[in-house]
């Protein structure tokens, strides 16, 4: 633990992202158990009073590692590029030329756009002639990859340490005590699990989205108006990795998205998703109706070229339902649904996207890109939530799937947006049933309309249940939903609420290794392990604010009590008394015990020592009082 | 609309508590239809662009009437003053006299202590010998009282203006299209619902807590340890009343809290709720052992005369269930509950909660008192949850609620604390087998102990749930849970945190009403009337400040596009297109249909006269990129 700072460095530094260890953590390497030479990178918080140290699953990347060093302009090191390589089935091919319009009409010289991205890729890789790169392809060839034995150990975390005590409601989903490679590849194969990374994306660490892994969680970026500082785009998504973001997704529109995306995929660890009609309709100045398939076809290999790993198609928004949503209170509230449901009407012939879509899948194989079909048609409200048109287009979706899965090509569904609860389960079983249980991919979904401000809260507890019903990764929203853009603090609150959520659908789920983070944070509760409480919280940083706002001394980091109860009493303290009762007598002699006393007990005494007449003063200063009764 | 001040005053006035307006709504006073005389307070929320006006419930008691006095020397109004006067079954008698250890042994001269409220009663009122003073008791003798009335009125607001259009899975519940007096009556008869109102709480406008009434929420208040100011502590009851908090309770320890109780209730329009015992626990110096059945009823009469409404009694915490404890991971974490435990221990006896509870039950009936059965070993943590000590404490809350029932005294249950999401069901299960379909109240629950500093959030999911499962009202978690004492703002968040929950409760049992306001706000988003979407929300504060950060100029609230999208490309706009084409076409022909134009349509040109070009302006330097494409 010497090595490690005692605050975490929170702010970005000269390098330009945010970087230092999570507090009271350290990046640990684990090989993988096949002994093959995969080493997938965790976070290890070590805890006090002899408790074990705690492996939790870490999407943050190198920027955690204060032994990485972080240079933006250089971009992240290439750990799949050997993977990819030896698979013997890439070739190297001259790269599209950037044009103007891919940057928002930027001219030639690029005069107030971002600089461009120093060691730019001008060979990107694709499939040879009539190969298949996707990792569903491998998998249902029976093969192994680097990139799924990364993943099962990468889930695993954990799952040793324990007593299998599995505890949870499932609802069909089949998750194994343990997770094999053979176990990923299956799933792959299946089409249950993707592992969203396109081979430009070496830098990438691989994960995996399905039913019956960890569920993941998204964070959306978005470029500024006045990109004139990469690095606070780059960071952007580092921020978001650093508290739990499984992928990003890219969402710029206007001008320097070409460049900026670039910086962001070389600096990403995590997988990254787009939706390329934002970029196409930049390209036709923002007329719906010009849009053509040659300008989107463009638009795919301009960011498979880049190692985008996984698109947003809103194939599904066919022509016929279109006229479905005229009733709606809230009509079509996707940009891309209503940017193909204008080019549908304005052109009165059935979407580009459907028709096309076997072509665009031969691309998404070339590269691995996953397809995210996307939910044109999704409910802005719950008086549309699960109404004809989202379900109409719910089904063309896994007709799509199908589609795609005849060429390998891996597939995930998006779903929800606001759904009342008692109409989430069947959005779930819907897509089960209609897509072949390929991953489910929601927006929240928002549980009611009227809380702006606290969306994060009101789409939180929608992703929970749905992720529980079975949804493989939860969008995140963010409080400035529906009324202005994220800062900072506000992406930060929406992922952790996330993470939160995610977590709270593994622990119902029965997930076996889900349940230790919480045993292990209560534990440290219940014994007044105060800097162990906050390492072990999704957010170290506000709990050890939330509490010093209230008892700041650092002598309350180890007093054996709590701003709740004071000094005085305190109920942990009485369960302890229980115990020694509980350990001296069996419970039906109970009552024939001798009286507990009243003196001052090894333990009230050592708490003496710690300066219990100091913390008490500083209790009664603060406000000796509860709120509330909980412990 | 004239006299609704713009904005609205929520900073403390010169009265020393939070006073005026809920931003952009009115207070009403309507006339129960019975054409009785009793008049409900209501929220009316004007709405522009011809929409009609909507009627919310409305929690904030007269400090949101412009034209109420409000005077906390004073205090309240006595509304049902002549209601209970009118029944002839109470008398006056000389109140218990005020001891120093009332006041947690402040001294007689009360130096250092709030001030005494001015116009306290030395003649409270109870039951005349041999009588019955409860709400039940009256429900039970077929009697529908005014406050039966009042509830009527009060939950059947908005109803009447809807097409009954039930949607919801309200497992088992059986909520009526229409309330009427006589449901009332009939529910809490059933002790289905209580409407906890002690006589000697005139001032509080009636409310029913109950599984066929909209789901409730309580917030926790304390005492701070330097009690100068006393309307800072009356200000703690009305921040939380103005935010939606339907009942409070007041969980003061130490000094002053007689006095502090008194003025809180004097000026409280909500039930208030204590746990008796801290109280109890304070007059003997906090040595739990000390505790005597003598003291505990003392205190009891003494609350009784002052006008608590409900009482937390932690009367299932019973000798044999105290071991079963022993081998949790976080024990007994309910302060009433560890104070129990421990006398039970340290005596060998049982509960004399338990053994005396018939004769609590007998000063209950005498001031109409309701209890509210406490959960003295609710788990605090995912590993407790749904064990054998909370479940054997559920099943003598049951055999309680039917002692409490057999002297027609109201009950409502406390329940969870730390549950994973599977096995929230099972609470409300058992709860509903065990205590014959006696209220239930709930803390949260928390889905899970990973997340400090985010507990509103981790219980907002479990409350949601459990409300929809059949919770009648759900205590509320502030962020600061676990870690220390929340603030003014922590508790506005945690309110509406814990409102939005029981909203979203209340749309998936379908009640009837429930979702008019999301479509009003939803329609008002949809329309971009961003003045109404604000004024709709539960925060409308907030709503407006985020949006403000973003577009903070005056005409954005008139803009006809939002910052996720920008003007030039609206998704929002689109859907007008598809209705306007629908219009023109059935769904059958629309493929032979005319292209869409593309020429400016009149609402465009209108939308340029609102300063089109001052408001891109205005979002190209504020950010013109979105983050998440919902719009």
């Amino acid at each position: 633990m010497a090595d490690i700072p005692a605050r975490t460095e929170i702010e970005r530094t000269e390098i330009g992202v945010t970087t230092g260890p999570i507090r009271g953590s350290r990046k640990v390497h684990v090989a993988a158990r096949t002994g093959s030479g995969v080493r997938v990178a965790m976070r290890e918080i070590d805890l006090e009073g002899g408790e074990p140290s705690l492996r939790v699953y870490d999407t943050s990347g190198p920027y955690t590692d204060p032994n990485a060093a972080i240079d933006i302009n250089a971009g992240l090191p290439q750990l799949r590029r050997e993977w990819i390589m030896g698979r013997g089935d890439v070739e190297e091919y001259d790269a599209r030329e950037v044009k103007p319009e891919d940057n928002g009409q930027l001219g030639p010289d690029r005069s107030g756009g971002v600089p461009q991205f120093p060691s730019v890729v001008k060979r990107p890789l694709r499939a040879k002639a009539g190969a298949n790169v996707s990792q569903m392809h491998y998998a249902r060839k029976g093969i192994i990859t680097p990139e799924m034995e990364y993943v099962a150990e990468r889930e695993n975390l954990g799952r040793e340490q324990i007593a299998q005590d599995r505890d949870g409601q499932s609802w069909g989903a089949e998750i194994p005590d343990f997770i094999t490679p053979e176990f990923v590849r299956d799933e792959v194969a299946r089409g249950r699990a993707i592992i969203p990374n396109n081979i430009n994306h070496p830098e990438s660490e691989p994960m995996a989205i399905g039913r019956n892994f960890l569920v993941k969680i998204n964070a959306n970026i978005g470029n500024s108006a006045v990109a004139s500082d990469v690095a606070n785009e780059v960071d952007k998504m580092v921020w978001s990795i650093r508290w739990g973001a499984d992928t990003v997704m890219d969402l710029s529109t206007g001008r320097n998205i070409h460049d900026t995306r670039e910086w962001i995929i070389r600096n990403s660890p995590v997988p990254i998703g787009t939706v390329p009609i934002y970029q196409a309709l930049e390209k036709v100045g923002g007329i719906a109706e010009d849009l053509t398939w040659e300008i989107f076809r463009d638009t795919l290999i301009e960011q498979a070229e880049q190692g985008v790993d996984y698109f947003t198609i809103h194939a599904g928004v066919r022509l016929p339902y279109v006229p479905m949503t005229a009733k709606r209170v809230t009509g079509i509230v996707s940009r891309g649904g209503s940017i193909m449901a204008k080019w549908c009407l304005a052109h009165h012939k059935e979407s580009f996207l459907y028709e096309r879509f076997d072509e665009i899948t031969e691309i998404m194989k070339a590269y691995d890109i996953a397809y995210s079909l996307g939910d044109g048609l999704r409910p802005g409200s719950i008086a549309d939530a699960n109404d004809e048109a989202q379900f109409a287009e719910l089904y063309t979706l896994g007709e799509l799937t199908k589609r795609a899965w005849e060429q390998d090509v891996q597939v995930m569904i998006e779903g929800p947006g606001h759904v009342p609860m008692h109409k989430i389960k069947e959005n779930m079983d819907k897509q089960l049933e209609a897509c072949g249980e390929a991953p489910f991919y929601t927006l929240g979904p928002l549980v009611t309309d009227i809380a702006p401000g606290y969306d994060h809260i009101t789409s939180g507890i929608g992703a929970a249940q749905i992720g529980w019903y079975g949804t493989a990764m939860l969008c995140y929203v963010t409080p400035k939903e529906h009324l202005g853009l994220p800062d900072r603090d506000d992406v930060k609150v929406g992922v952790v609420t996330y993470k939160l959520a995610a977590h709270a659908a593994d622990l119902a789920k029965g997930h076996p290794a889900a349940k230790v983070r919480d045993d292990a944070l209560s534990k440290a509760r219940f014994e007044f392990r105060w800097r162990d409480q906050f390492n072990l919280s999704l957010d170290p940083d506000t709990a050890e604010q939330y509490h010093d706002q209230t008892l700041p001394a650092e002598g309350a980091k180890t007093a054996h009590f709590c701003s709740m109860c004071g000094p005085k009493f305190c109920s942990m303290k009485i369960t302890q008394e229980v115990r020694d009762f509980a350990a001296k007598q069996n419970s039906d002699s109970y009552l024939a015990s001798e009286n507990i006393k009243r003196e001052t007990s090894p333990q009230e005494a050592e708490e003496a020592e710690k300066g219990m007449e100091e913390m008490s003063e500083v209790y009664r200063e603060k406000g000796e009082k509860l709120y509330l009764p909980e412990g």
